[in-house]
């Protein structure tokens, strides 16, 4: 089936100080892999493109080991077996886990292992938006952690990315006022003309604290923390009596030394329930959110946008692009 | 019964700008209090000092309003019905609630709603320790929120005050290992010897922070938090996966405007679940762990400390003593 002699794989090469640049990694012309018994080649098609991709590459622990210098960068992708000698992964199956940054991946057995996903009448690439790693993420920290009840005020962070936007559209349907903070007008249009949230606050504008205190009257019930600074400080200022925080990510921070957080005064004197949350920790359920988030999808009340860029050599850069805001909904790269 | 014709009453005159001083409290001789129909007169006993009491007086509202000027400084006490026109308060009944700074309070009515006590076989000043809301406070954060298993490790702050020394006790009975951060040798001997705690932290050790570090080798998995600042941020460098932080006061925070706090990344990558509580959130629930704990304190497996301090002229002085961490166990005053 496949006729490619080598595999293109990009691995680290130093720990980046600050943002990734070109001296991070290296791109190396592999040996094309040959599955051993009970293993599967799988031919890489997307990668998906996290934050969590730059805090893994960090010197920090952070819920996985630091990729080590010399390895092929973590990443989630999906794929298609494209020859086999495992039963678990027949010839054709769509599959999806930490494929890594490169063209192929040996699954199963010492390998990798991968999941195999079903054929959907979607296109594929939702499997890594909104049924995907992002879309999974965005519901256990709504259904689970932020709950937010009808009427609620619920402000999302990152809201035009590939979390946030599935976490605010899973709110409205629960009933809740959902404001959301973004980089840029055209994102802040998409926000509330398109996926049906209440308000957005473009961050870019200088008055952005005064327009998000008046786009939350009543103060702030839930916080879908992706962003930590002085957004998430903003937000936990107005929060309420009972509010809870899914702390789900704090880009702001990855490319920096750690900051000083916020004040907790109001989190005791409010009880606040701040809950700090990595979709793995919800594993074993994955098939029940994605069947939910399939179903949302397929009816139109949950809408899923990709920004692709295409070639896996470009994926250092687009691991940057999320830093700068540049991607609406979940970014991809198209090997 | 009573022959006293003027109440002492102690009322706020200004709000402290940090500290407690003279300026803050004025003492007015007010008219003996006459009962109406469905009240009682209580004279009262004991106070209750809390780090509360000084939130209370802040500018900024807590989870009560605050005290107003010219009001009658708000505290918990206990104190005995002397007269009464109220079958819910007998003459001879022993009551606790908001009772205030003063010598006498009108209960029932328009007056203060006060809670008629159980006549228990132990000291009365037991009823604002470790069976007082200082007790029942530690009893929530240990059971439904630190809920420490078999082995884990545990730290208290503020472990020598009555909420955290009772903490730690119950903690210990959980089967987990605790430790204690006070300040001065004297209290640490006394968190180890007497009550158990399997290592406590001097804070005014130059050394605290290595110290803390050495009593906890195995990270830190439920911080009772009491005191917040640098303390608290020592702490959660230390905060294991799925650790939990039973945020119950912030004590070194309340005579400053607010800092920033802790970073939060930590909590992030490691699951953390923090949550601010109020005692009051469990009211109703008030009875239970009154009665789990008076049988805790009579078999002799809860130890109740008291300091007590003598004259209702000198609360604003005991109000300050907490801060400067002069108190072992519960700070009460003695009418």
């Amino acid at each position: 089936m496949t006729t490619a002699t080598a595999n293109r794989q990009i691995r680290l090469r130093e720990r980046p100080d600050g943002r990734i640049d070109e001296r991070t990694f290296e791109t190396v012309e592999g040996a094309m892999p040959e599955p051993g018994p009970r293993q599967a080649l799988v031919r890489n098609l997307y990668l998906s493109i996290d934050p969590t991709n730059r805090a893994w590459i960090g010197e920090e622990p952070t819920y996985l080991p630091p990729v080590g210098i010399g390895e092929v960068m973590r990443a989630v992708g999906l794929g298609r077996v494209v020859a086999s000698n495992s039963e678990q992964y027949p010839e054709g199956a769509l599959v999806t886990g930490l494929v890594g940054w490169q063209d192929y991946t040996l699954a199963g057995g010492e390998g990798i292992p991968l999941t195999v996903l079903p054929e959907l009448d979607l296109p594929i690439e939702c499997m890594l938006g909104a049924l995907g790693v992002t879309g999974v993420t965005a519901w256990f920290g709504i259904e689970e952690i932020g709950r937010p009840q009808e009427g609620e005020t619920v402000v999302v962070s990152a809201a035009a990315g590939a979390v946030g936007s599935v976490a605010g559209q899973l709110a409205k349907l629960r009933g809740a006022r959902v404001v959301g903070v973004a980089g840029g007008a055209e994102k802040c249009a998409w926000l509330v003309d398109d996926l049906g949230f209440d308000a957005a606050v473009d961050r870019h504008d200088p008055r952005w604290r005064e327009l998000l205190g008046q786009a939350c009257p009543d103060g702030v019930d839930v916080d879908f923390e992706n962003v930590g600074g002085e957004i998430m400080g903003a937000v936990f200022a107005m929060l309420n009596l009972n509010a809870r925080v899914a702390l789900c990510g704090l880009i702001s921070e990855y490319n920096d030394d750690p900051q000083p957080g916020p004040n907790l005064r109001r989190v005791l004197m409010n009880r606040v329930l701040i809950k700090g949350f990595i979709v793995l920790d919800w594993f074993d359920r994955f098939p029940e959110a994605i069947a939910r988030l399939g179903a949302l999808v397929a009816d139109g009340k949950v809408k899923d946008r990709h920004t692709v860029v295409a070639g896996l050599e470009r994926a250092p850069e687009a691991c940057n692009m999320l830093f700068d805001g540049a991607n609406v909904g979940k970014l991809i790269v198209k090997i």
